[in-house]
């Protein structure tokens, strides 16, 4: 008889949280979560508070005997977890708006998981993951990490070189959406495709398209070209060039091939708009006011506008399948084994992966593009930088991050950035200012 | 006993063709060069007879056999040649002009070896290369190629993946000037100190610095931050950013890890004196009113200012070395054979080597640091695709090559520059224009 | 609606073909076989009538509407097949008696899938498979080559290599009874215990075994020791051998790590009771006479005493799980398209994959203990040598082929047996004669 | 100015020492020895003093000013050494008498560089030259360790591993005579002779032969086949396997490629004569008396038929291109770095090397053949595990180490010759009984 689980979900007071609560209400049949502990800090107390009451509301509704916890300490929440689920925000959107906002002051681009942006956000966020790992390895050592916190390539990275942590997955929704959007194309079902997809977090390509038995590969290539998702839309591929290229780029991927118009579009969006934080920040005003609305016992749909859609289900998703060894198919942040022989061995990639009780195994994709494979290792080695000084707190290993990112590739800017940066995030980066 | 050598010079009437006449006499004793064909075409005929005269007055001053020839006639003088010696330029520098200004008008790098420029210049002189591969291959069998047309590494590239000819070398003077860096740096002599270097054309490193037996590469490392070089002159490394790294960039490397200043320069340049093509043709303009004067009967100092100091003398350098089996050390383009492991066993790298009567032998030079990897295989694949370009004359592999360009990275622009270059270009690129 | 399915067994007259018959009868609910055509030679035309009425006994006590043909046509058997096994023996049981007979009496391992044995059972068996290729390319392109002929290592290796085809799946049973094994030292069931198994056919390695979510490998490793096949009984694994290499070797590795002791005991056996091929020729006479046997309508216990027991099942089985797309996890032989670092991209390789609609897909297994690498791939380099030398019947191929096989590591007596075995084999090595 | 060179050689009182004075004396004018340092142990005392008598005519004779020095104290001779060469033997011939006659006497090949006589040498050596090691770093940072004690792979791996010296090179005479053998062949001076050579010591390959700058190899592989050495005569190899192979199998890969009957000849041999370390025994015997006379005053004849000529030779010729920076071609025992893809990057080769003041720096030999590259690796993970045991005490790898071994492949007989040699080798194998 298999016990029930108790999940803890660290930045429980997210926007995102209630359709966390949602995929596990949905999927109670095959996953019996018999606790839910939502933790955040005190920053977010306020916020834990709407989503727990809107959260209580929804499991009555749902009739489902989940037992839900919130809690500020993160230690008494960890107690024998069996999964436990990270989507905190180091310093808030207001640490968001400086990732944006300096960058894009200096003409470059500005965003919360890649260049300047991404680095920052990693520098901030790896310790506190990390002190997380130690927590769990003490408090709950045979649990799960379901990590969906950005930038989740370098978290991910960080966790399986400087903790000793083993059963850790990185989710993004990246992966799910290219299979929809694929998926539509073929004029299929969903469940009827399947894809191959490699490369690493936000920097991930299809390599391979299978509709019930086929290889479908070259029909969708060449149909690719006008694909584009919710939170970076925007200018299309050239159908050229993705046939061209042999494999289908993910969306962010436009930051890269298509820099130049990405930064002018951003800039040109900050002149006008703000920053996209900002921007956000307005929504979340706008969830939370509707989580406050007693009548509210569901998921709102405005969450799906939110960006990260299909974020929080991806993760119940893949709870379940761990839970229930289903060896199912989805695609997840996890260490290469060798599979894609682009990166090494111990590298974590973003790969097309079968679920098990033991995790996820990577599977062969196939070989990426000749002309991907120098842009995904200075990726890797720019990841693996980042996490060498979040964890160090070197100034000079952060300034190699910086001008080896393609999307920086300056040494005058990228100092000044660097040092504007680390002046408006002095309090949540310690490792930087011990002496 | 050796026979004398019948040397050919395509591309006999450039206004380096001095400096490498220059180079045979002072090498007399040991290269018995017997006949020095010079090959131009129609609208170098001119520059070739200025040159002719300025070679038969230095050859007379020197007092050494060698016999001079002019052709216009390349086929005529390949015959039995031992060495071939290639510096041409197609479309002349009003071709240079089109690469550095169309680029550099959409805001984008115009360099006549990288970027958008580098592509260009590689679409319209593979096909003469391999044109003159052919009649090597029919004409002259034995025969060495060295090639110092730009760019180096794609043409190098291109020879060895669609030519049957073998013996084929590309040199650059940049590693001569990085090894005379160092040197300096050591208060050595040149003779006492090798230098590691390995990557790619334009793309390399040095990874080690010995000196009389000692490991000065840390000591190098900890001082390298302001050398610079007269035609890619300005910003200086950061010395924290060379040491982190672990290894020397090549001075053109600022093309990329200094993109956004290199770009802002260029503009700023740009608007001022026009291109950098302008302004070579006006040092050329000079040079060939000095070579004229029937007073002057050796290299002039001013020919040190053209950019390209020591090309030419390399080119005699390599060739002697070649001839007599020397087995000393140069850093040529040549074929990898396995020993960078960043590259492929068939990939044309640019690597200390030891130079034999069988060509030069690439050698183990450790490994680049992590974070140059993934750039210099993003470049390879590059290069791979502007050679496929080159020779297919299409379209969409020109784009992807244009694309995946970090110096480009743009889809807008990219193609805008793409389509512009091509009209520009047009008489030079009929592998483009067949139907 | 799925429509029935067509099955095509060539070597339909085997031994074997209860066990199969009894796969499909068993899996009719979710492989509903419509037509199952066994077809065979002239040379087993009196075995293919005897299993013929056999199987039409089993289908009706079944009560399934499969339909059966039997015939000596192969061409008109394949036409518009959807899954084609191969079970065949060229040159009957006698060949292998010649197979193992001429290398023992040269002091040399004589046995039917390794070593010299090996090497002409694949020199006579490839051109009749690759025929068949052929064959399928032309009448049935989209059907599935299921083959379980030995050496099925090299059989799949030369169809991936030499022919069209690439719906091919090499299959064979000790991983299946390794699983078996491995789960009965755990105690449990063995759907709860999932093994990594690589290599190459007759030489793999199981590396990791899961059992309920908990990694038990260095358990089960502790425990190996006494394990044993059927058809290759006798001296057991030191287990401070199997714990000190890190992996569980397969059975079939006691040729090698054993080498000289199986060597011994297979000439006394040899010298006792004549080869191998002679008692199996005595115990398929036994089952022949019982499939005669009016009242027999199942599948004979006797048969599990054969050697191959759950061959065909797991043939029924592969095939259930390619038509359904069950993505269940089975240990075949297939291309490692990069997952085995050991190996070449592109090479075939046994192990452990999730069968899909598209076929298998090889799993990471981690890397083979460093001290198995080099004879897995001497193996390797064997197989191609025998699969080339099998289709140019060239003679200096199969010298190269025989000595590099450490079972025969013999310049004098590598040819000797190579010459008696050329001329024991002639009528069914015509590449090798034709002049 | 140079100053003089202070040479320790440990293991002095051996019967090649003659020649190594001979070395030195011939190269006086570039290598000026001004210290000669004979060590051995009190075992050798009488063997030194004869030898050291001989040394002192030999340098009279020669008429330079190298001073000699005997002492049975290792730490007082390596003081401010600049190259120390270790050719000592453990446990002298009586030891390498048990090497040969264990395996032997068990039907398996005794030999003391190859299988399980070639793993005792190794597991008695290895600990020594470790020692030796730990005193270089003391006492002579600064030193070269010119190893050409056998094993040599071995031994220089497991310098290589762990000890800190990284200034070692291992020596073999098998690429010379190679060289030689290929130079008469093509009937050519051997300093007209390029080859190229890789793979492990006594497992190497000749993959490339050039001479005058042409590529001779073709020429040569038609032509090898009866090629044999002083001290492995016997069968030759078959012409039609070396073209197929496509590379020169060192004389020792007949132990490999030739193991039946090599094995049968040396049982044979080992009826009529006893081992080799027998008849080695005798020759030394008198060679010793020879020395003893006091009228011979430079290296006797007879001492080319030792079995090791030039291997002294080949130490001087190395110390003097180390000494000079001469940059010439060598083939030595030294990290991959890289260059042979059938190697990791950081494993012992042996390998056609440039000899520089910083050491041998290996050269690209292309690769080896696809059927040599198992065997070669096979054996390399034996001379790790070798290494291993050696350092560890541990039964197990030993175990290990001896199963793995194509040579001796076996448990039941691996296990027996493992137990006698631990007996017999017991005094000098102190890590294996430390409780």
């Amino acid at each position: 008889m298999k016990k029930g689980i108790k999940v803890v979900t660290i930045g429980g007071g997210s926007s995102y949280t209630p359709e966390l609560i949602d995929g596990f209400l949905k999927r109670y049949h095959e996953l019996p979560v018999e606790e839910l502990w939502l933790v955040d800090c005190e920053e977010g107390k306020n916020k834990l508070e709407i989503i727990e009451k809107l959260a209580r509301r929804m499991i009555k509704k749902a009739g489902v005997p989940i037992k839900l916890f919130t809690t500020l300490n993160r230690r008494e929440a960890l107690k024998k977890a069996d999964f436990v689920t990270t989507q905190l925000r180091v310093g808030l959107l207001d640490a968001r708006i400086a990732d944006e906002r300096i960058p894009l002051s200096h003409g470059m681009l500005g965003q919360e998981t890649n260049g300047a942006g991404g680095l920052f956000k990693a520098l901030r966020t790896v310790p506190v993951i990390l002190d997380i790992c130690k927590d769990i390895e003490e408090l709950c050592p045979n649990a799960w990490l379901i990590n969906f916190t950005n930038p989740v390539g370098i978290i991910t990275e960080a966790v399986n070189r400087y903790s000793n942590i083993k059963k850790v997955v990185g989710l993004c929704n990246v992966p799910i959406n290219m299979h929809k959007a694929v998926a539509e194309i073929l004029n299929e079902e969903e469940k009827n495709v399947r894809i191959s997809f490699g490369g690493l977090n936000h920097m991930g390509y299809v390599t391979g398209v299978y509709a019930n038995g086929e290889d479908k590969t070259e029909y969708v290539l060449s149909k690719w070209g006008n694909q584009s998702m919710q939170n970076i839309s925007g200018t299309e591929w050239s159908n050229a060039f993705v046939k061209e290229l042999g494999a289908i780029p993910s969306p962010y991927l436009r930051y890269y091939y298509m820099a130049k118009e990405s930064l002018e579009e951003a800039i040109e969006k900050f002149k006008v708009n703000g920053t996209r934080a900002e921007s956000v920040k307005g929504i979340e005003k706008d969830l939370f006011e509707i989580y406050k609305d007693e009548s509210i016992d569901e998921k709102p749909k405005l969450l799906e506008k939110r960006g990260g859609a299909y974020y929080s289900d991806a993760a119940c998703n893949l709870i379940a399948s761990i839970y229930n060894d289903k060896r199912d198919i989805q695609v997840v942040n996890t260490v290469n084994k060798g599979v894609m022989q682009e990166f090494e061995y111990d590298e974590v990639v973003e790969i097309t992966s079968m679920i098990t009780k033991n995790g996820p195994i990577p599977m062969p994709i196939g070989r990426l593009p000749k002309a991907a494979k120098g842009l995904v290792q200075e990726i890797k080695s720019f990841e693996i930088a980042a996490a060498e000084a979040a964890v160090s707190g070197d100034y000079n290993k952060a300034l190699l991050a910086m001008m080896i990112n393609p999307l920086v590739h300056s040494q005058r800017y990228g100092k000044i950035v660097l040092d504007e940066l680390l002046e408006a995030h002095k309090e949540h980066l310690p490792q930087f200012y011990r002496y």
